[in-house]
């Protein structure tokens, strides 16, 4: 019974989901489903993408968080387009947060738009909100075991990206051994190992996105 | 309906928190549910307390992971007796969990006993143990928003620890920012600001621990 009923709200999850995907894609939005722990960077990397690809691509940007409306007032300092969603205490956006979020962006403005999911590496795989790929952040303070203990969330990725690069050797930071962990889960996403901070990196994953929004 | 069920649910989650609750004042084991994002230092915090309380308390550990035994190994390594629970697809512990693992201690010889909960900011506060704290473990590379941004694990704490200080520096921890926003949600649980590492910080934390399980 309680299976059951848990099925249902995927499968009415997963309808909304392709609606959401079917209204992104008339109105020619690439979309971007973004998650990671608490804090790995995941404003920041929208920030640094926005800043790369200046004059290229205009962005957009949905944030969830269980409260507040801290990142999204980051975003909007930065000029981009923005709509918070405040879960309360949902652990990840779901396909009908996002369809209300969407109703309050101007798509026709938008090019690519990044939906930050609620920091959290495992509720949110479970939901598809009808996004183009699912990009997955990681960071070295966090340690290079997550693929061995949230195989969940590094099975679902289009992309990896590994920031705080910059402290790499403060932290011992084992990437061959991150790396086999996602490749027991994951054979062909694409990894971008970078700091948001000091821009190192950036570049490359900035064009391997827009290769992704112009193909 | 459905909330009904979740409801039901957590009446049976409670029920059986008790009987733990029950189980471990039996058994004189002081025991607490350790909480945290991934990779904020969960494991290490149960090596640097077992380090520094070495002869004056006996410590036993239950892991909590999605997947993989990489914090049992690390935990067996140190000497301490150890169960790990796998959840599959859980995104927290629950009290069944833990009754299971504690049938597999033998409790007459522990005194103070860690469950290292899934590395989650959001679900693992829904749901009861036993325990008789909770400890929320933070880390400086997450940053300073945090309270902020999931009050309901910050409410929920007993203590919480700042762990990584030796990076407070290179992340730019706005301590003071991070004090508010927790006191905002909670207004008497003692922070402990300290480094696993370089272990500064973490007798304080073990002295008011102990303070707690002797009293």
């Amino acid at each position: 019974m309680e299976i059951h009923i848990i099925k249902e709200i995927l499968k009415a999850n997963d309808q909304i989901a392709e609606a959401n995907r079917a209204q992104l894609a008339a109105a020619e939005v690439f979309s971007v489903n973004l998650m990671a722990s608490p804090g790995a960077g995941k404003t920041s990397l929208i920030l640094a993408t926005a800043r790369a690809l200046k004059g290229r691509l205009r962005l957009g940007v949905v944030e969830g968080d269980l409260a507040s409306s801290i990142d999204a007032e980051r975003v909007a300092e930065a000029g981009l387009p923005v709509v918070q969603i405040n879960t309360g205490g949902s652990c990840h956006l779901d396909a009908p947060m996002l369809s209300s979020a969407l109703r309050h962006l101007d798509m026709s403005r938008i090019d690519l738009l990044f939906i930050e999911n609620v920091g959290n590496l495992v509720c949110p795989a479970n939901f598809a909100l009808g996004t183009d790929i699912a990009v997955v952040v990681a960071s070295v303070p966090e340690g290079h075991d997550k693929p061995y203990k949230y195989p969940g969330m590094f099975t679902k990725a289009s992309a990896v990206v590994i920031n705080k690069s910059d402290v790499s050797q403060i932290f011992d930071f084992d990437t061959d051994y991150f790396l086999r962990g996602l490749r027991m889960v994951n054979t062909d996403a694409p990894v971008f190992m970078l700091s948001c901070k000091t821009s190192t990196g950036v570049d490359e994953w900035a064009e391997w996105l827009y290769a992704r929004v112009r193909t």
